[in-house]
């Protein structure tokens, strides 16, 4: 018998307009879709996607709790393997949904590891909110001969500021309860006011603040910070 | 008078499928449409939409020697900022294409610093081609706290090896006539055998290859490594 074959489809940072040609059309064709949410949360990757679904389409729903430890994650990711394995095996395509891209951070790079191996897998990049940040906030990310360096909030402050200081330009993910120390870590480097938050871009809810003039403590997991040196 | 509107417009790394719904809504409806090409070169952007431009466009083709200097291409960007600006002031929108995403490397940047200021604008993300080479190459490009650096391949020696060895992941880019530089340093570093070589990444020429098996001395311009330490 013939295996489903796997697809990680990347469906962009929000706004269901920067859904690509190639994932709208694996979406609305794909007898199951999967993907992965914060539990007692909505699938923010299944809402981009809303209007693409079909009716008869099943949904493999993956939850993992909100701030999983190592352990908890990689027994969530195997579980939910397994269940995107039993769907293939029945000969089933199956598109997990990834928000913004497939490969950059995010869920499916567990699910692959897992699964890539066993079964013939395509993947479809997407628009990842970084790039669609600095649209956003109308800032180039790199010029000419720019590094740009892109960090996740939850390094120890001294890791944040050697990197910060090699490069031309960061983006800054996985804010949340990291805020204040990457306020801290931008002041002491001289970056502030190069800075600027940007919170669920493309959505009607984005915000663009010059990190000068932010007052939050406390960030959504859907935001990041931009950092330039030059060219702005 | 009410000037026109420049939209930057984010193409994605080749395949015309990679192209968002935004991204053809705004070509489809541009009466201009503008994009910078290497003399002598047909546009890669203006290739990748072929298939949504409609009769009666106008095209404002903006040209750049192969490895201009800063002077050449300053006087390029300003000849070229004129000539969009003077259908601007004549009430057209003005849709410039962009390989990948707008403000990601690429002309775009340069433009909006001379335009920007003066026309009502919108920038509209693309998928780049490092995603879509981490696709290709069914890589993670970062997963867990990774920290990712995208480099270009013009950098002396030390700058390339100082910036990869603080990090877990990279994107090399701007191969060319860089690639045996390149090559030595990942060597020096021991990365040869974690990095992958992807060419004209998403089109129907696509080449995947393992470093270590690359025998090519120069690449051409759309070609970039991948480097990861973990997961891969």
């Amino acid at each position: 018998m013939i295996t489903g074959r796997l697809f990680g489809v990347g469906v962009g940072p929000g706004d269901p307009e920067l859904l690509t040609y190639k994932a709208v059309r694996l979406i609305r064709a794909a007898p199951v879709i999967a993907y992965v949410s914060a539990s007692g949360r909505p699938s923010i990757a299944r809402q981009i996607v809303a209007g693409q679904l079909q009716p008869g389409q099943r949904e493999v729903k993956l939850t993992l709790p909100m701030h999983p430890s190592p352990e908890i994650a990689a027994s969530a990711y195997d579980e939910g393997s397994a269940r995107i394995s039993m769907e293939l095996e029945q000969g089933r395509d199956v598109v997990v949904l990834c928000e913004g891209d497939p490969l950059f951070y995010g869920s499916f790079g567990h699910l692959y590891q897992r699964l890539g191996g066993r079964y013939p897998t395509e993947i479809v990049p997407g628009v990842p909110s970084v790039m669609a940040a600095a649209a956003a906030a109308r800032r180039p990310l790199v010029m000419y001969s720019d590094t740009i360096v892109v960090l996740p909030a939850t390094l120890p402050e001294e890791r944040l500021a050697e990197r910060l200081q090699l490069v031309e330009a960061a983006a800054i993910m996985k804010l949340g309860r990291h805020l204040a120390k990457v306020r801290r870590v931008l002041e002491q480097e001289g970056l502030l006011e190069q800075a600027v938050y940007v919170e669920r871009v493309s959505t009607p809810d984005e915000r663009v603040v010059p990190m000068v003039d932010l007052e939050d403590t406390e960030a959504p997991y859907f935001a990041l910070i931009l950092v330039g040196r030059n060219h702005r």
